[in-house]
């Protein structure tokens, strides 16, 4: 049995690129850049995590933004960069979210939000989707002090909710974060969303296996979830 | 007074680009292959660093060609992909490296390896580049237990050498080995190899302050650390 489950948020429940009409407007290459920008924000996250440091994700949002305009020599205005971390604020949910986190509910499943997001900017954008009714907690990387993939990040939700490790699922698009995961003791799902394509979704990471539960959307992982945790 | 400099090998003293003409013998597109292996090997080697786990290079070098195969769709023989993993156990030396070293150690300064590598295969890389009698030491991140960027890589370099970390160099093409060295205590000085295009080199990260030493070739750069560190 495990009654509770952990979901990454940006990326897995919200859409990236929602972030894209806003460069479209803004740089040469909006494809290119959004793709550097996801490449140095996530090696961002890896290497904060692995030195012990902690840096507030829209800093880090910046820091990354910053990296591509100078990479790409793109002439990017202070309006498109502040449109850019506004839109990467607030994300739009996939269709799938609503009906998926219901049901796992009334299976009677928890439903955690375990995030690099700050927890203002997290509510903030469950409240501008209508979503914020649908997450019995949400927990923050910023509480734990480091971020996921860090043992750390996943251990500390746990030990918030008074339950062990090996009673969690969590779900993520990302690979580098089940990865995390199942070295902290949880037990991966791998929500794989074709529209983020690249480095980070179509392909799993081929330093770990497979997990046990993998779904092209999360109404169909949702049952998996149910008939593999709840039995 | 600063007397011993430790030195990233692949990418900063061996140029990766040894790999590139196998690469073009036998996928569609090299360069974009190459780019994603080379990024999907950087964040293997920063998730396992975060994780705490430990996995030998080239095994993490295949894993990441795998990647590439499968996510980029492209076909690759077995004979490619024996090739490009023996190319890349070979890399050949940038020009600069024999003459930026020795005027190194001629200045007082003891030379060390400070690798991802295994100790095997770079001491073979290093006798077929003629190259073995410019270092004091060689010593590896699987030695430690870990990779950089993690504190523990180079603290453990420190240790063997019985210095303190504040008394090391370190100089590294790539800006996450300098941020993990930075944080860990050591000088970083940036090698930027122009050769480096992309994520790695072109750009200094930017959640790092500039390091206070920085150059376009070994030569140039020996010669600000001989006139910072022995002064």
């Amino acid at each position: 049995m495990r009654t509770i489950c952990a979901f990454d948020i940006y990326g897995t429940l919200f859409d990236m690129r929602t972030v894209l009409p806003v460069l479209a407007a803004g740089v040469q290459d909006p494809e290119e850049f959004y793709r550097l920008w996801r490449f140095k924000l996530i090696h961002y996250l890896a290497i904060t995590s692995a030195i012990g440091t902690f840096v507030d994700l829209p800093v880090l949002r910046e820091k990354a933004f910053d990296f591509c305009v100078k990479e790409l020599g793109t002439g990017a205005s202070e309006r498109v960069k502040r449109d850019f971390l506004e839109a990467s604020l607030y994300l739009k949910p996939f269709n799938d979210v609503r009906p998926g986190l219901e049901r796992l509910r009334k299976a009677g499943t928890k439903v955690i939000a375990l995030s690099t997001g700050l927890k203002d900017d997290l509510l903030a954008m469950f409240a501008r989707a209508k979503l914020q009714d649908c997450f019995d907690a949400v927990i923050t990387n910023k509480e734990a002090g480091i971020y996921k993939p860090h043992p750390r990040a996943y251990l500390y939700a746990a030990e918030r909710l008074g339950v062990a490790p090996s009673e969690m699922r969590m779900v993520a698009a990302h690979p580098w974060d089940l990865i995390g995961a199942r070295n902290a003791g949880l037990s991966p799902a791998w929500l794989r969303r074709a529209e983020l394509a690249g480095l980070e979704s179509r392909t799993y990471d081929t330093i770990d296996e497979m997990p046990e539960l993998v779904a092209d959307s999360l109404t169909e992982l949702v049952e998996k979830i149910i008939a593999t945790d709840l039995r």
